[in-house]
């Protein structure tokens, strides 16, 4: 059997190319056993030694270092399943990743790519030596290195090996739309038990063998998790196998420990697995396809936890249990005997033979691994900014809502944006996905069904509606699945936009600060090549969310978003259509951010012409004139502030009141749509200047500040600015709603009543009149919470309130 | 047949109840029907109806709603089951509450409770006559009434139908230890798509018969959510047979539309499920039991979406697809086809045999329901408040920390709370849980396993440690899991923690904000008994996850309970084992909040003897004379503040530095172990008085600021406070790890030195010395930062440092 040279695609028989993987000769046996062992090696010394890396003398304490810090017990397991795979695509030329779900094996995948070379080309001090080797070991998991799981700093990785739960829609995000692409998904059986990895076996469901690519889960169990065994590891393997076969998987099973048996058992089984998919892929694509879903095929390893580490350990059985899961030898510092048995265990992989005299793996072990792109630790779909291509957007101005005059028009601003992104969905066929639970049409982004269906692989019926095979709008009710096929799609360098619910967008807020920490981390990696940005867009917002009450209502994730860093996190909350158009075309163009943009579906009023928006956006905030009374040649009286579109309207309401009805009351409208300009420079890069924030808040009037989220997060954004004390913020409180459950009444914490109650409260200078006018404020409250209460909705006056003809633009 | 009378369990053999079950004569049927009818009647008028409740006259436009809002699709579904369930515990007598969740079926569950009378008896004013119908129908999902969803207003919910994904986990936690519970738990399909849902399908996997009750989930398929199919909708059915097989159920099939042959079926699958639910505790209970895990009955029903609604509008097929998910019928006021249509399907229902000449329920629909407290609408089990029992709690002080002087010793802080909880589980049998994903060890609690095992229903091995079907540790490596299950078991009126690692504590915040949500809610409705809180412990903290790098450091779960109401947010971060005590004392006897406990579990520098301890978090925060040079005589030259333990470290480091090399620079150092005692009492009610915060952190004097977490939190809490400017804030800053990964490095953000320095530039005095100390910390900075990459370690004086015996008590 001749390996396929490098980066060339198997143009022999796929079936014939599986028979041969399928019984490796006792050469690949060697090979693969070879670099097994030097991949464990490795994996060992990483934990242990910061001195001695080859054992070129006796181990003494010196030799081991001082905190014990990594995970043993799924390392074996992780580096058979890498060796096995590389062999695979040495053989076939398959363009394949690898994700680690067991990320705290760490060291197994930093050793994988140590051994491919691929380490060493991205970080030269790692050289294929005896020095390199050293510092190889001493940088893991130590001050000034690298983390003891799968991380950002691990070539190949696109699985951060922290939170677990992700490995799945990591994978099925990876080969969507990729179509050459297989995807190793190893899910380890601790992670097995989480929510979001249980709801993510249903990836198979929305994967289209003719257009994507194909994910291989291997569910690697070993029983046993930090200190007790696991569920899927101790149930009747055959309510595993049927658990597996209802979600929808060709369920293959090989179990053991011998050796070099697993060896043979393991390839061929993968060797089935990968016939499989190919067979999958070329009926799909050669049109010898019904069209429904394809029984995928899937792996269960059983293997020893800790395999191949010492059985037994002061009188008590370690491999194969719990307690090699971690570090399976403590104390070898102090503990001659665990020394002992550290030195025995390492020197049973015969390192002499892995590596040669100046430390470098020897032809035996470099046997193995494919060459170039085609090794996993080098893939460019693991470093996808480098097949980014810039997204084909149309011209976002072509989508704008006609403003006549500020405040006079209600439009769905999300309409215009589905209508933008049914347009790039067009222009970028291969290269852009929405992802939404269940709620695109709700989120009036429908105008995307015009193009393209929702991706659906179970039974289609008649009635059925913008639903098939070949959709592409991903809609299935999880975030948790959105937004980690979303991560995996960016991550391998396409374009997306997760939309979801407000309230509900804390369900994955765990995903969307630890992708913004990936995206961070990424940032200090010269070799990482910028991705597409995360684009999260939140509808549905809490200000409109009366009749759904207290559980709908929940402005959280901007708050969530805050707590990251400048260099990757941007919180929009535009206006209006108009604003939203310049926002969307902004974060589609950028690359390694996270977006997030908030607005709420329904219609709302217009304020800005795209020539205006477009300038209000590119400064992020800025005074509205034609809102105001303010004539600019002095203080104003009162500075009403506002970011969020519906505590906007009432802003604007408010001001025309004080306009109205306290002549000479000077009052400036300020509107904020990029929140980040508020902190200032040196605490985010789109800070204003102290000089743009006085012309815009003055340094001494008091702001009325009218927010969309909760109000302590305008209170630490504006911390450090001049007499931040003068801000009095109203935004959404959490309360109660058994009385007063809906939405005009949370409103009223900011409406535009309040607000001028707030604004004669807070001025320096008591207008005349100002006292009738609170008088007045106050009956308005009170007609209008009878009028709800007997109308089951808002008074006329305020229902149908627009500034009309009033305000002309300066 | 005969009911068994109110309250009185079942006598006769529970076998041969069940086949009468399964077999309702013509009476029975009739009874269900009506009762059916009534309730989908009454679902109706609260989507459409705002006058003519009854169908007295002709319908007109004036009667309809000006908005139309709810949830129609689920809802005829879920009043089936109710209906059949009722007649069940009338005659059975068995004790069952009912968890939706589809909860947006929310009128359908009002509806029910209404026939039971239980709704009156709670909101007299929505009476059981003509005028209260018509104020039940107004008041759904309108201003001053209640939201469109099952929530906390509902009786006999402990489940609020808003964020989807827990109505398994509710109903598991809500049946542990209560065996004579029967918790109806129905799935969604839509629902059956989320994460947390598929991963709480193993409940069964940690479920004792002998001890504890009993969950029966019915999986309502009816194909469709808002806008499109279902994936387990549209499966096929061998699959989805299998995939329930496969986590462990025995799984009862029904499916049709077709009446009253559904009611025949239903009846019988329904008794199928309790004999068999029966059968199974009997075995357990009565020693007939190999311990094995159970097959639990588990019951899917298919039935049309929309059921018994109109079949076509406008020539469209509704009932049946996602057409009817929320309104089937739109436009009603001004569509008079449309209005006819409403009429129509309205009389279908025959109100006028459901309802008495004063609208009243007549003695037809009476018949079903049960009596008493065995109403789902009136069950006990769901006001849990009113079964709460205090917890038994052994004397905290027992517990305490030898602390001869401050600042000298370390311990383990958390392994004193495991043992008082070990001592909690023994005085508890059957009322207190601790939850935790797989970390109890780990996180020094595993003295509780001195006296209950893990719980483990799958098969244990000889070598598992503290494993087995009596263990009443439950341990899932599932934050969702662990959350949710105690959600239920406190809203069943037991006690608990959740103890997680603090970086994943965001896996599972949306719950956390979501049980905010319910228990603040509660406090408005007085027929709500409190029941106990929610305790939340974060360990592995961000500062000391070096090794595990950036992504296991992650303080945000402080953030979002800050967002939460003063009513039920609480924060506590203590500095050491007698405060922890101290604090998880005063947990554990709280009622109705969510208390957030913030510490680490290596070894720690202890400061406080129990007495002051107690006095300390008595109080909430405290100046500690004895690390500062503070003489109280007038303002200190700067105030150290600190919040959190090992930033508490660094802060009494950073004094003792100041006092040792800057002889005559008063510092004071306060120590905030309550969080919530620094926003203004107007904000949070342990918010403390401003003489209180001018005698720690005076008016004038800046205040470097050591926090545990984000340190944007802090600015919003000083908010308001006399010149908040002047507090400077060292806290968690997101970084990038490449470079510097490490502990030490991010806790350097606020490490002694830093906070040395901090001191000096902010200090109104500039002291004599100050430039040369400055240097001195600038060169212990880089000496540090050489020797953790020389030495993998901290450097002695750092790793080692204590205030030995320098410091005394005043």
């Amino acid at each position: 059997m001749t390996a396929i040279s490098d980066n060339q695609l198997a143009t022999r028989a796929d079936d014939e190319t599986a028979r041969e993987l399928a019984a490796p000769n006792e050469t690949e046996i060697a090979q693969l056993d070879a670099w097994w062992r030097a991949a464990n090696y490795l994996t060992i010394g990483q934990i242990y030694l910061q001195g001695n890396p080859l054992l070129r003398e006796p181990l003494t304490p010196a030799h081991i270092k001082p905190r014990l810090l990594g995970h043993w017990g799924t390392s074996p397991g992780l580096a058979l399943i890498y060796a096995h795979v590389s062999r695979l695509i040495r053989h076939t030329g398959q363009q394949a990743i690898y994700l680690a779900g067991p990320g705290h094996g760490g060291p197994a995948l930093v050793a994988a790519g140590y051994l491919e070379g691929a380490y060493t080309e991205i970080y030269p001090k790692i050289s294929q030596d005896e020095a390199g080797m050293l510092r190889l070991f001493r940088q893991f998991s130590s001050p000034g290195g690298i983390p003891s799981h799968v991380s950002v700093t691990t070539p190949g990785s696109i699985h951060e090996g922290g939170e677990l739960g992700y490995v799945l829609v990591h994978a099925f995000g990876a080969v969507m739309d990729n179509p050459d692409l297989l995807a190793i998904a190893v899910v380890g059986d601790g992670e097995a038990e989480t929510g979001p990895l249980e709801g993510s076996w249903k990836g198979v469901s929305f994967l289209n063998p003719a257009r994507d690519g194909a994910v291989l889960p291997i569910l690697h169990l070993n029983d046993a998790k930090i200190s007790g065994p696991t569920v899927l590891g101790r149930k009747d393997p055959a309510e595993v196998r049927a658990l597996l076969h209802g979600h929808g998987y060709d369920v293959i099973e090989v179990e053991g420990s011998d050796l070099p048996g697993m060896h043979y058992r393991f390839a061929a089984v993968l060797a089935e697995a990968w016939g499989k998919i190919r067979a999958i892929q070329t009926a799909a694509r050669e049109g010898d396809w019904d069209g429904s879903r394809p029984r995928w095929p899937l792996i269960i390893l059983r293997s020893p936890k800790g395999w191949t580490g010492p059985d037994e350990v002061d009188g008590i059985t370690v491999t194969g249990t719990w307690r090699s899961h971690q570090v399976p030898l403590s104390g070898v510092r102090d503990n001659p005997e665990h020394l002992a048995i550290l030195e025995r265990w390492l020197r049973s992989y015969r390192p002499e033979e892995l590596f040669d005299d100046a430390g470098a793996p020897t032809a035996g072990v470099l046997a193995l691994p494919p060459r170039g792109d085609l090794r996993m630790g080098a893939s460019p779909h693991a470093n996808g900014g480098l097949l980014t291509r810039d997204l084909e957007i149309p011209d976002f101005r072509d989508y704008a809502v006609d403003v006549e005059r500020p405040g006079a028009s209600r439009a769905e601003s999300t309409r215009k944006l589905g209508e933008l992104m049914r347009d790039v969905y067009t222009r970028n066929p291969d290269n852009f996905r929405l992802f939404c639970p269940d709620e695109t049409n709700s989120n009036r982004l429908g105008a995307v069904f015009e193009v393209s269906d929702r991706a659906f692989m179970e039974r289609v019926s008649p009635g059925d509606v913008a639903i098939g095979r070949d959709g592409r709008v991903m809609e299935v009710l999880s975030e948790h699945s959105c937004h980690g096929w979303l991560e995996g799609y960016n991550l391998t360098g396409r374009h997306g936009m997760f939309a979801t619910y407000e309230a509900f967008a804390m369900v994955s807020a765990s995903q969307t600060v630890q992708h913004g920490k990936w995206l961070q981390e990424a940032r200090n990696l010269p070799w990482r090549a910028e991705v597409p940005s995360l684009n999260v867009l939140l509808t549905s917002t809490a200000w409109r969310n009366d009749h759904n009450g207290f559980s709908h209502q929940g402005p959280g994730l901007i708050q969530v978003v805050l707590t990251q860093r400048g260099d990757i996190a941007r919180v929009y909350l535009p206006p209006d259509a108009n604003c939203l158009l310049s926002v969307a075309d902004h974060c589609f163009r950028s690359r390694s951010y996270v977006n997030l943009i908030v607005i709420d579906k329904q219609p709302q009023l217009q304020y800005l012409t795209m020539d205006e928006a477009i300038e209000h956006c590119t400064r992020g905030a800025g005074v509205w004139e034609w809102a105001g009374t303010d004539d600019g040649t002095s203080d104003p009286d009162i500075v009403l502030a506002c970011a969020g579109d519906v505590v906007t309207m009432e802003t604007v309401a408010a001001a025309q009141i004080l306009k109205e009805r306290l002549p000479g009351f000077k009052v400036r409208v300020v509107n904020v749509v990029d929140l980040m300009t508020l902190p200032r420079p040196k605490d985010h890069p789109h800070g204003m200047s102290e000089t743009q924030f006085t012309e815009l808040f003055t340094d001494t009037v008091d702001v009325v500040f009218s927010f969309h989220g909760y109000p302590g997060a305008i209170h630490q954004l504006v911390h450090g600015r001049p007499d931040a004390d003068r801000f009095r913020v109203r935004g959404f409180i959490e309360k109660g709603t058994t009385t007063t459950p809906f939405d005009m009444t949370v409103r009223n914490q900011a409406s535009r009543y309040h607000l001028v109650m707030d604004a004669i409260n807070n001025a320096k200078r008591l207008p005349r009149g100002a006292t009738v006018l609170k008088q007045w404020c106050e009956q308005q409250l009170a007609k209008h919470d009878a009028y709800i209460v007997e109308h089951l909705e808002d008074m006329p006056e305020v229902r149908d309130w627009s500034l009309g003809d009033r305000a002309q633009r300066g």
